[in-house]
């Protein structure tokens, strides 16, 4: 538990999600397989809070986002989603697109990295969950649609239009965010849209390895690296470099840094800390 | 015809390109094919002017540009441009290569979508028009060559140093922009540079159709998803994300939104109106 | 020699690197083969006062970094950088780090093409090194492994974090600086981190190769095209446009230029002064 704890009660159940812990894993399930888990507004508000909670707690090194069933994620629910916010005022429509772009912020400004697991379907905003993760293990059967103007609404959905031409380059991205076309496995692979390609119905026990792996490892140096990628792509070069050295500088009076050395000295492996 | 329109009078007609409307399509092409559609200052002038006409006019939904005969492009002419510019004064050249750089800009921030069909030669400045089109559709003949240094220039021409990285990484732009080298198709797909690979000699019927299918779709969301492709390459997350927040609220309070809800409750296709 | 020479002397010897000049082709080897070039306090002190005295000296178009023996460098000494800056303190790190990121900053930022010469490992440091380089010329033996995570340091190290999602998207990027993991040739040439891949053995033939043809082209045309790409890396589209008009203007009253137009109406091959 972090120090930095205040007041605010941890949450004592997710309602929209299912949540696991395991010594430093947290495995969040998108849990509605009979509707290829399409998100509601407590699925998103979950998520938001959720997040937050495990980014103050500082317990969790490494997350897994997964989808229960044939598919990852639908997207935003036609009925409850696309439904209700056609009778919402303008307030309301703000508060939800804040809402769900601040999912997305917090999964790339969290301090453990972020794995979603994809099989089957991950479109609208199942395609930008997993656009915002650091890794996507994804199957053959995965297929990424950023479909949101097959439904009359911008591409630019959730930070979609900051975040997949930094991914698969500006060309690519035009062409998936216009078209909202279905960019299956191969071609999802080739553009560098997936992390890692697993054999059919392992993405889930990938994503699982990966997390393991990362937990067990040098949490801090993880954490400074994915905040480093996060916000050097808004900085200019000779910023990154300065942000890199004093970050560095710093790493190297912890305790992984120093481990390192002697678990190399000793010819043993290293055993992290996270400090 | 827009309300916010002025005493500025519709050109009559473009002397330097060929112009045709066909339902919300508009095709412009370069038609000197016995020079392989050389740019001249006329041709560049007409492009500047033809785009913000269009753009304030709104009766297009999509624009194909499309060069006559076997080549695309091939660049600034030898003769009236280079070795014009070698008798101008520093405000003359200054002139021409703003000129040059509005038409990109005015390709990247009109409200339609900018496809190129490319066949053969895309060399120079004809290299960047497609560079900055939303779609390069192309076929097997087509070779791209940013032979800008190979006449003693920058690379750096009408936005390629700042476009080309952006969409193929800063390695192949740089190897791109430093030699001049010519990309064939197969690189040229392979490292995300055309969009859309289609048979020999059918680079222009498959531009049509995908004109024909953005003039069809939901205008406004194709608009708002280009403006924020073009706008979020320069701006950070945070502010990504609200923008495509405040964005996606505005598009919820409009027609086609609505439309798309009650298409697929009816279980019909939508009929967008743009609005 | 540039008119804007002052009191500093050149450097008599590089006692870190090995340098030879030949007809305006400088060629840096990191020669410690027994160490596989692992680098040291003096190689990267030497790096960055070579980078300085060549960009203000301006005698030199072209820069080839090579590796000598089976490697090209294994990173930063375990026992000479990682030891020692185990007994630094604060000021001592900092000054540490930033010195290998003025290394990077001057790959970028000299006004010459700088060409790796890659074959077996790039690890650490020296991955970061073949990254900030224009041209990567790699044989098949070439890995590339940003590793520093495995220290228990951040991945952004020597402005890491900020290069490598611009050469090979946010995805590859992230993967690579957290894990750590080896990157192959095959691999690296795919996701854009390769520039030119020889057959085995050749890499440095090949670089001097790429070396001569740049020195022999249009040297003021390469600087100004790699400026422009360091540059609007960093910068909006309109201002890269006008920073482009600019530039093109300038070149257009260079002899080069005059001297393409000549060549090419007295149809014989130019001859580039680089002025």
């Amino acid at each position: 538990m972090s120090p930095f704890t205040g007041s605010a009660a941890r949450t004592p159940s997710w309602e929209h999600l299912r949540v696991d812990f395991t010594d430093g894993v947290a495995t969040v399930t998108l849990a509605r397989p009979e509707k290829l888990n399409a998100l509601t507004f407590g699925a998103y508000a979950d998520l938001r809070d959720l997040l937050a909670e495990l980014s103050r707690e500082r317990s969790v090194r490494a997350l897994v986002l997964a989808g229960e069933g044939r598919g990852f994620c639908s997207g935003g629910d036609v009925d409850e989603i696309i439904g209700a916010t056609l009778g919402m005022d303008t307030a309301q429509l703000l508060d939800f697109n804040r809402m769900t772009g601040q999912v997305v912020r917090a999964i790339r400004e969290c301090p453990f990295p972020v794995i979603t697991a994809v099989q089957g379907v991950a479109a609208g905003a199942g395609a930008v969950l997993a656009l915002a993760a650091d890794f996507r293990v994804a199957d053959p059967t995965a297929r990424f649609a950023f479909l949101f103007t097959r439904v009359g609404l911008s591409g630019g959905d959730m930070g979609a239009a900051y975040l997949l031409p930094r991914v698969v380059g500006l060309g690519h991205a035009t062409r998936l965010l216009m078209l909202g076309d279905s960019v299956r496995a191969p071609e999802a692979e080739r553009i560098g849209l997936i992390s890692e390609l697993t054999e059919e119905g392992r993405a889930d026990e990938a994503a699982q390895q990966l997390a393991r792996r990362l937990a067990d490892g040098p949490a801090l140096a993880y954490a400074q690296t994915k905040a480093l990628l996060t916000s050097e792509l808004d900085m200019p070069l000779a910023a990154s470099v300065e942000l890199d050295a004093s970050t560095q500088a710093l790493l190297m009076t912890g305790e992984d840094y120093a481990e390192f050395h002697a678990a190399f000295t000793e010819k043993r492996p290293p055993k992290w800390s996270g400090r």
